[in-house]
């Protein structure tokens, strides 16, 4: 079995959300010129445990051997593959605010296997404007984006009021993979996939760790005798 | 129970990631006025299934009323303190380049419990420089910014190679949570958290469904017999 053949057969949701984070090890164990790596070692760069990328990468079917681990080469082609990055997918960005410009610049954008083909805006006035290498081009650009350049990736870059028009003028045109920044959930239909980066549910999520850090130690604090032990 | 006391107590972190989102569906129902909903079309508007947000919400100690729901303002006010975020959380945005100052500019920092208080960069040529409300300081501050503001959360938003010498300069300050933009693995003690804001691992994501959308696709095509059929 093919890892693309692997690829669209039932590979868990949560095993997907992983393999790029395994990509990313690999791609800097690479480039520090390391070839083979131990499934411990590949674990602990990526931040899992090793059972889990162990199973994660069966999936794949992809074994490590017995005291020698993964071919570090091989095992990103593998997963390249799996992700379908040995392809270039384009992307446009819609919303060219700060963040549609920052998205724009990011260098995260140009990792193997996406292109950034165009930039889009619902403001008319912004439409020419040079950002980057690319000019702002006007949302009624879509159809001919899907249509002859095959387009696949939309990413929303606006705030959250006009977020949903977007999704649903993307959707129109025939995008079925969304990628959302803005703070809001978005209404689509059952075959296409929108994908959520929201910056202020990480923060809430750190809130939630720094308040029961700041408490715990609020308690040490309270019952006194444990810190004078530990001193 | 208070879900303060439960906040501290052993919520999944799966439960904890769920949250945000129901605050934010939560927050955009009281906005339309609306002031009690069932768990249903709660979890419908946060995108998780009913049993699922049924057993989160269990975790905060808040059940729903039978035939009624959750009462809106209620459940909102207690995952905000559940979350932590009935205080200020003081943030520095640490990397003033395009993404820095789109974070520095982007609303949802603005999202109740957080406040940016300082913008910094290790490039002394930048210090002083307005962005929005801010200067950018230097990264010498970090110890007055943790000692006399509060500062407890550090979001890093510079490029991969000087993000490990960023967390380390914020963990020597004593920050202890911190929200990474840069495509890297940090590497920081166990007692501090670090959450990955990473659009390549999303846009990545995006890729393997629409690789395996586009295999189904080329697959009925050329069954042929299916095509056929559904026209």
């Amino acid at each position: 079995m093919s890892a693309d053949v692997a690829a669209r057969r039932g590979i868990p949701d949560a095993s997907v959300a992983r393999l790029p984070g395994y990509l990313q090890a690999l791609t800097s164990l690479a480039e520090r010129g390391i070839s083979s790596v131990s499934s411990e070692e590949l674990a602990a760069a990526a931040g899992v445990s090793s059972a889990k990328l162990r199973k994660d990468l069966s999936h794949l079917g992809s074994y490590g051997v017995r005291g020698v681990g993964y071919e570090v080469d091989r095992l990103a082609y593998e997963i390249s593959t799996a992700l379908g990055l040995t392809q270039d997918w384009p992307v446009a960005i819609v919303g060219m605010g700060n963040l549609g410009r920052a998205l724009a610049a990011y260098s995260g954008f140009a990792t193997r296997g996406f292109n950034v083909i165009a930039l889009l805006d619902r403001d008319d006035s912004l439409v020419g404007t040079p950002v980057g290498d690319l000019a702002v081009r006007r949302m009624g650009d879509l159809d001919a984006l899907v249509r002859d350049d095959r387009l696949a990736i939309g990413v929303i870059a606006t705030p959250a009021d006009s977020a949903q028009d977007v999704a649903d003028r993307l959707v129109g045109a025939g995008v079925r993979s969304i990628l959302n920044f803005a703070p809001c959930v978005l209404d689509v239909p059952s075959d296409v996939m929108v994908r959520k980066v929201d910056m202020s549910t990480e923060l809430q999520i750190l809130a939630f760790h720094e308040q029961r850090r700041t408490g715990e130690l609020d308690l040490t604090a309270q019952s006194g005798v444990e810190g004078v032990v530990a001193l």
